[in-house]
């Protein structure tokens, strides 16, 4: 880790992060359209060491720095970044959540820590989370089965040199009940406006509950639905295989997916002059608006996304919309600017940014 | 009157107004920053017939003839075109309401009576409204004297031929006895989005309630302060001259405009940030909604007025916005478009023409 040599190597990697996009941000993936990003990741600990809540500060450098000296600075052919977590500064460690890259629990938490992050950000390794290691694939659009793969690759490198806490009968042993098992979480990050317009996001709620999946919003658990983005995942872990976890949660988005579908169609046919007038505002406030707070762009962007995937609006950037999803939010917002920032100032910021990179793309 | 041997020669009237733009409009007028329009007006009436609630259709015809007869084509140097408004539909009645050549007593009355409008719309004069006549003379800005000249000048321009009714100690007499006296009362059309926006426009009502002067909407009595529209006119005409009676309007308008310049100042200086964005917003609304109401385009057109006359918007033309102000009205619009629509229809109209007229003028 070159980076480790500076006197702030975590607020360097993290600079570094802010000039680059990230793989699964790009917008070409499967079913793009309405699937954003989908996500595996897989709890371990290692053997021989306490859960993390146990371990001491000792202990837990002792896990990182084993992690990494496995790695070695690689997962498969992709270079990886450590990034020292205790270190940094809450924005930084903020940014990094915005970016999905670590969890808000890593973010909040004590003591040594970090995340291991790959090139385009395709992995990211949490360590010292509530388990000892987090292993998690993100890709663009609707692509379990790759996630899966690629995560479960990641594994068999960690494996091949570091033997993980493993019950014959009950599988990887986690800090918490609910990941024993296979460990194993996928998720897909879900954007579903049309569904929430018509109200029928309720019953997505519902029917997935039904079949034990979790409908959060962007930051995980208890997190709101900002900007129309719902998380579905796989609540239990245990007494199935990986391949029937991800069957189970494919076929659910799948669902989902149609169904956000038929509404956004049936919008189009019953009421294309109320749609027209909620996307083109949503496009007019962002490029002339000269404050404006998170919440707001999360709002108008996620209309605008919407019009751009159904041919409301022409000639714009899905990836750009994408981009600004996350680059309009606090932490990001700050790291572009160079500077902290009050949120009045920062809501100044917030539009002159949307109208700079929104500038190019009017019609 | 050649449009009168028209079958329907006062919607022929009507449509020729369409393609013109009021002469009050064109916002080039003394302190346009903040006052519309200036207006004087005379209620007076004929001799030998009962007022206007008892006299007959046929004494109310007689006097029509005899006021056209008078005034042979003419105002002054402007040619004039009579409007029989009894003949008018709903939505032509409500286009000259609009444009302030009627008032909304004279649409909605009953029986046999019209209005003369001289050239550019300078001159209007009503014939049996709650009066046999009411001269009226609109002029752009803040233009008092010139108001009440032209209005003085066609006052004798009919009185010299047509007897009123006029008593040696009360002077005009009138319908109703708060016009009773010189019969005349001026007003000035007011643009206070500042006073509105702190909350200071309840200060501007008491203060001309103090002195007997009335603050009213954009239709006079009654009327909404629809865009921050306010006027201001003298509610006693009788016991002081037109001189006296002008010059108190004069000084409360003067000192309102200052008021209101005061508080513009006051918000470029302390809130600049949140100016620039409530100015900015609305002209992104304006130029991207694609459905609009009368009442949100009126709100809109308000501030991007203000941001105009105070710098805060470049290169925008501010007669058009005046324009646009009654153009947007729901029966301009329907003239415009040349067909009677629906509200919903009208709100998609308003929109797309709003972007028409707005595109020249995007910086």
């Amino acid at each position: 880790m070159t980076s480790e040599s500076n006197s702030s190597p975590g607020h360097d990697a993290v600079i570094r992060l802010v000039a680059e996009s990230s793989e699964w941000l790009c917008g070409n993936g499967p079913c793009s359209d309405i699937v954003i990003s989908s996500r595996a990741r897989l709890a371990r600990n290692i053997a021989g060491y306490p859960f993390v809540g146990k371990a001491s500060a000792e202990h837990r450098s002792q896990i990182i720095a084993e992690v990494q000296n496995v790695l070695s600075d690689r997962i498969g052919n992709r270079r990886t970044t450590t990034i020292n977590v205790e270190q940094l500064s809450e924005m930084d460690r903020q940014f990094l959540t915005e970016r999905q890259l670590i969890s808000r629990e890593l973010s909040r938490g004590e003591g040594p820590r970090a995340v291991i992050i790959s090139a385009g950000e395709r992995h990211s390794v949490m360590i010292n989370e509530e388990d000892h290691l987090r292993l998690q694939v993100l890709h663009s659009g609707f692509a379990l089965d790759e996630c899966w793969q690629e995560c479960d690759a990641l594994d068999d490198q960690l494996e091949s040199q570091i033997p993980f806490s493993f019950h014959p009968q009950l599988g990887y042993l986690t800090a918490c009940p609910t990941n024993v098992g296979t460990g194993l979480r996928v998720s897909v990050m879900l954007h579903l406006p049309a569904l929430r317009m018509t109200r029928e996001i309720q019953k997505v709620h519902q029917a997935a509950q039904k079949i034990k999946l979790a409908v959060r919003g962007l930051y995980g658990e208890g997190s709101q639905a900002l900007g129309d983005f719902y998380q579905i995942s796989n609540q239990l872990t245990l007494g199935k295989t990986e391949r029937q976890l991800i069957t189970e949660v494919r076929e659910v988005v799948q669902r989902i997916v149609e169904w956000e579908r038929k509404v956004r169609r049936m919008l189009v046919k019953d009421r294309e002059p109320w749609l027209m007038d909620q996307v083109s505002r949503a496009w007019g406030t962002l490029t002339s608006a000269r404050s404006i707070s998170s919440e707001e762009t999360m709002h108008l962007l996620s209309s605008v996304r919407m019009g751009l995937q159904m041919d409301l609006l022409d000639g714009r950037d899905a990836a750009l919309i994408n981009e600004l999803f996350i680059q309009t939010q606090p932490a990001h917002l700050q790291r572009i600017h160079g500077d902290s920032l009050a949120t009045e100032r920062r809501n100044i910021v917030r539009a002159s940014w949307l109208q700079k990179r929104l500038a190019e793309q009017s019609s």
